[in-house]
């Protein structure tokens, strides 16, 4: 017999596939109608709006009691809250500035939190056709195959994924990547930086990359990551060595605790604003 | 009639579809027996030698009085000569440390150059099943589709494709990286890092990257990426703004004239050894 979660697994996936369909039919179309959001990096398109509905309506319509904490929603002056209660957390188009471009790297982003906890996940990443998939407790997948991390220990083996982000240029943030570019090179195998959280997480998850960091993000692009990364073997934490808050803005996701840690003992500590500020 | 670039490009094009289901097969299986070559983060794998076989036994098989620059021959010790002649310029596994890894940006580069110019390529990326194809005079293509680069012309609208690459930690190299993150994150729109320098042409061929600087490839390397490139409507210069030598490892490739001089008028000049030194 299908267990709540399969059913909410079945129709998020649903819908999850009718989403990525729109990305792909609109990634290298010639004309997107772009507007900026908090500075001139920071870039929202119809489709995102588009598909953010279409995931919050489909799940509402069966779900009718489930809550929601979507990018654009939250964008849009609506508050970030979570609670006890199903809350699904979406970003319809993570990596909007590759979708911008047309950078391939672009994921739809899909968490169930229940008990504040992220019980369930899905990452597509429609160009290349990648479905990413877990559920507490069943394992993580890559187009139904199952998945693990690489079980990577030590940073000087490790492949790392993160950011480089000027944020329209602010020179303390630049200052931020030079040390971590400079850090990150004299110590790891190599640094990939690919523009999407999701996709990052979920290459984590797959052992493609090892350990992935960054401060600054959002619980829409990690809470699907969250549990595909775990399901995976692999460990979700806060970067301070401590236990990973959705709502804190702040993850290190990697193959093992060792790695984690040691990666975490490396970068500077700060703390942005919280989702539920 | 089947024109002899077409029959070319037809042979070259079955032996990459054959080669990338080797890369699909083994690229997140357990066991790949791995080498390290000039330094510990500079690898390869049985894979990239048995690609490379597989490619030039099938191309001089069919084409008996052409030549080959391929990496892993030349990494043996083969001088890697340039003549006017047809001359395969093969890279077998794009992103070896990618392929080690398991992170999806692996590609297999093909180029024929002939009186020294590029006139046909192919950029496979295996995983995501992306074939980026072109042949002098008839454009370039994705799977089929034609693609163009994107037109930008100002850096302050470009997302750019670089390395980030500490060279088992050369800190001359890692001071090299951090001054470049320092000039695009306060210039650009973003930065990607793929792992691989085909795949980084491919994408600005696509429109997806705007531009893509390195110092320090190989023809190999560029071979593809220079034709596919050219035939989307890009430009692929040297970065000190004269003609692009192959042999140099040396390029820019850019969706305008105006940004690759942009670009290059931003970076440190230095010549490695030649590819014919």
């Amino acid at each position: 017999m299908e267990t709540e979660l399969e059913k909410y697994m079945s129709c998020a996936m649903e819908l999850t596939k009718q989403s990525s369909q729109l990305i792909r039919d609109r990634i290298w179309s010639e004309k997107k109608d772009i507007q900026t959001k908090s500075h001139r990096h920071d870039f929202v398109t119809e489709t995102d709006q588009e598909i953010e509905k279409l995931l919050i309506t489909g799940l509402s319509s069966q779900f009718p009691d489930h809550k929601f904490i979507g990018e654009e929603t939250t964008s849009s002056g609506v508050k970030a809250e979570l609670t006890d209660k199903p809350t699904w957390i979406i970003d319809p188009v993570d990596g909007t500035l590759n979708f911008v471009h047309g950078y391939p790297n672009v994921c739809i982003s899909i968490g169930l939190a229940i008990n504040k906890e992220v019980v369930l996940g899905i990452i597509s990443v429609p160009v290349p056709n990648l479905m990413f998939s877990a559920v507490k407790g069943c394992g993580a997948f890559l187009n139904g195959n199952p998945i693990h991390v690489s079980g990577c220990k030590d940073i000087k083996d490790a492949l790392l994924a993160l950011e480089l982000s000027g944020a329209a240029g602010v020179s303390e943030r630049i200052e931020t990547c030079k040390k971590l570019v400079a850090t990150f090179l004299q110590n790891a195998h190599g640094v990939r930086s690919a523009g999407s959280a999701a996709y990052n997480m979920a290459t984590v998850a797959l052992g493609g990359a090892d350990c992935y960091f960054e401060i600054g993000i959002h619980a829409w692009d990690m809470a699907a990551g969250d549990i595909i990364v775990r399901e995976a073997g692999g460990v979700v934490i806060d970067p301070s060595g401590g236990k990973f808050d959705i709502m804190s803005r702040r993850v290190i996701c990697a193959s093992s605790m060792e790695l984690a840690l040691q990666v975490g003992g490396m970068v500077d500590q700060h703390y942005p604003e919280r989702d539920d500020a």
